[in-house]
């Protein structure tokens, strides 16, 4: 009957996480590859949750002031190649364009990795005077590094979208200030809408960004222990502005150079959200995220499809009037049980089933996506409880996620009991003594990278879990994306 | 006093239109040249006039069904060759990369100059039944065309920003009957939001999309007499379905070829507008596009400052509460004839003055930006008064573009008529017999290309104006960008 092979997912996410992954992001019609590797199609699924992503933090970012601009995606070779650091991290990774039809460029085009250099050269022109700061601004676009790891859609892609913010301002103050803001949005929409709960914190200095003074990060952590790093916030301080020349005239005339920061969200956290929330029948999408949050089955018989259709539309009516986006399922040709298939590898939050049994009994039956729940519920209250249904789902989403993420996390104090833990596939909270030399170590025995250290911190006395020197901070390590 | 060159614009727009063109894009703080050549970094105040097209025109492809997605910005080469017309059209413009980091590419690949090739290979795994038809998608990014002409901020760049729509249906039928919706969309999007009539009409053979069966634009006349070409819709018909074995099997198990068309709208309209509406003190926006419809200038005065603050706050608050956007200019350090420079220059549509004299008087003095007319309004009934300023100059922005359209196009029937006028900067509209060679001999006489044809045509009964063969279809010429 059915054209499409949609059987559910054929394996358990607990089994074999990665083979998982790939079935769900295809059975869920999420994304397929194309024929750049590394580089995939993302279909309108996976599209519109990006849509929202960017829409609700674009809101956020003009609500405190930040305007939208667009740069070329070209960035010149000389240009790149300005800031040190920045061009030694991401050199190994441009795509170069040499070439426009059959004529050899006079010097490459790198496309941006990130768009530091060609952005800074313009601030350095329309910045004067302190009247022009500050100037926060953001482009929300493509950006390309062609990594030669293994590419895995969403999480780890040649060509990826992603907001890039780029603010300056007259002092370090200033700067530093607006760390809470842009910290508060990416949390509130990584919780709010996507109900993934991360680790918040400042990275290590040799995790940081290349030419930031320093990096803060929103750290996910898969089913497989792996973490991932989402969004992030750099305080780049007056490190570009020296190279870029972008000084302004302060209110005693003197020429002072800028504070900057950096900030993004990328595609990256469609992939953390399959990932964390997806189960072993497929996708599942927060209601707050969903563009269709309800979708309704009718269940019809030649004798009484005109009833149970009339049902179907006046449920969906007074479901729209409250503001949920419904879509009703009465495509012929597919049995009900294959509908209900289709939406549960999806991951639409919740499925309304009507047939003739429910129009005489003036009920219909719901059923919740994650947990399975199925109940009858009163045609004449339905409104009511599918709005209360789609807010507990919702809540019950972020604790879920919440306690995974805890329980994914234990604490160590020594190294014996770190690698241990490590290999038990967990993130590790040790006391360390900030070195680079300690980190590199741990890395070398187990492949777990420094992941961040939370603002809050515990009290700490205790000695490094590496080298038993004074530990300075309580930092989180785990193998990572 | 002020820190920038805020001097307004130092030449008429009728004296030289070119010039008149780009201070208006550098004081109105729109855009700005960078180290790529032929690119520009566009700022928040033309970004944002992209950023509404696409909202407004999104929403409206949502409506009729069309969804968004993201394909790759790169195409192997091998990939970009497969249509034949596609390829001789576009390969002199792309750009190619050929190197990642230092590894050298095993092919080359395209920058999109446009992505049917890289799309329809998807298309062609992804349709297999009736059941997956019609296929609406649509993507808002980035392409690139290598132009080698001479370029122009918006009008002509080397990367601009677009939606490309990318549809395929079951029967040419269906398929032809979405040009109307695509028309629609792209023609209130330009007459409502942006204020700007065109010639709509069909493209002769020689002009139309490379790989189409016709193509038919919106087609804009800009102040020195050339046209240009604005939104477009291509019905491919099936010749693309062909290249790329784009298949599906109907409901008698036949298997057929699809049907396509794709669309467009492009950041050039942004180019346009500043073109048509702008005046010899800057640019105008259209109220509904501009996202600050009204400024309100201060007029303070050491003994009255609180009192006139107070009063703004009231009257900002009371058009905000009616729905419109306003932005109070309370910059110290500033004279307010300065004040209404630079909101003039930014096109602005409504300046609210607000000094002691007219607190006392219960009054605000409102300057509209396309007429320049100044009136005294009671402040009891001044959410009134804007909105009914704010109606009367979207309407009449329109009518004066469509007056400059009107006349701006002069009906010929004979060669040395057609040629006289296309000396005179003007549109001629002629009779033709649709034959290549009419089309290329007027070209190489006045350098004139075809636009389109109407699809309400004049009744034809006469003999083509260059050839004296039988006239086939009344056609506008002109010199075009």
């Amino acid at each position: 009957m059915a054209k499409k092979d949609t059987k559910g997912i054929t394996v358990k996410k607990s089994d074999n996480f990665s083979e998982w992954y790939t079935q769900v992001i295809q059975k869920a019609d999420l994304a397929d590859y194309t024929s750049v590797s590394g580089c995939i199609a993302y279909k309108p699924g996976s599209y519109e949750i990006w849509e929202k992503i960017k829409n609700v933090t674009d809101v956020k970012f003009k609500q405190i002031g930040i305007k939208n601009c667009y740069f070329p995606i070209f960035i010149p070779e000389s240009l790149l190649q300005k800031e040190a650091d920045h061009i030694e991290h991401f050199s190994p990774e441009v795509a170069w364009v040499t070439h426009a039809g059959d004529t050899k460029l006079g010097e490459r085009l790198a496309i941006r990795p990130t768009s530091e250099t060609i952005m800074y050269e313009s601030y350095s022109k329309w910045i004067r005077s302190h009247n022009d700061l500050p100037l926060r601004l953001n482009q929300w676009n493509n950006v390309v590094r062609w990594e030669f790891k293994h590419a895995t859609p969403f999480l780890r892609s040649r060509e990826f979208l992603w907001n890039e913010g780029h603010t300056c301002f007259a002092t370090q103050k200033e700067a530093e200030a607006e760390q809470k803001d842009i910290l508060a949005i990416y949390d509130t929409v990584c919780r709010d809408l996507l109900a993934l709960p991360s680790l918040i914190g400042r990275k290590s200095e040799k995790e940081k960004f290349a030419g930031a003074l320093y990096t803060d990060s929103l750290e996910f952590v898969m089913p497989n222990g792996k973490a991932i790093q989402g969004p992030d916030f750099h305080h780049d301080g007056q490190n570009f502005a020296k190279v870029f020349d972008i000084t302004f005239t302060d209110k005693n005339g003197k020429k002072e150079y800028v504070w900057q920061n950096t900030f993004a969200i990328t595609t990256r956290m469609i992939g953390v959200l399959i990932g964390i929330h997806g189960d072993d029948k497929g996708l599942v999408l927060p209601p707050s995220l969903a563009s269709t949050q309800v979708v309704i089955v009718p269940i019809l018989f030649d004798d009484s499809r005109a009833k149970v259709l009339k049902e179907v539309e006046n449920v969906k009516k007074k479901l729209e009037k409250k503001g949920f986006s419904v879509y009703v399922d009465d495509r012929e040709g597919y049995s009900p049980g294959w509908k209900f298939n289709e939406w549960e590898v999806k991951g639409i939050p919740l499925r309304i089933e009507i047939g003739p049994k429910d129009v005489a009994n003036k009920k219909v039956m719901v059923a919740r996506r994650d947990t399975g729940e199925k109940k009858a519920v009163s045609t004449s209250t339905v409104e009511k409880e599918v709005d209360t249904l789609l807010q507990n789902m919702q809540k019950s989403m972020l604790q879920k996620a919440e306690t995974i993420l805890k329980t994914s996390i234990v604490e160590v104090k020594t190294m014996k009991e770190a690698e241990k833990q490590i290999q038990n596939k967990k993130i590790v909270f040790a006391p360390w003594c900030s070195t680079k030399e300690c980190e590199e170590q741990f890395k070398d025995k187990t492949g777990a990278k420094s992941l961040n250290s939370p603002f809050k911190q515990p009290s700490i006395s205790g000695k490094c879990f590496a080298c038993k020197e004074k530990a300075t901070t309580w930092f989180y390590f785990g193998k990572s994306y």
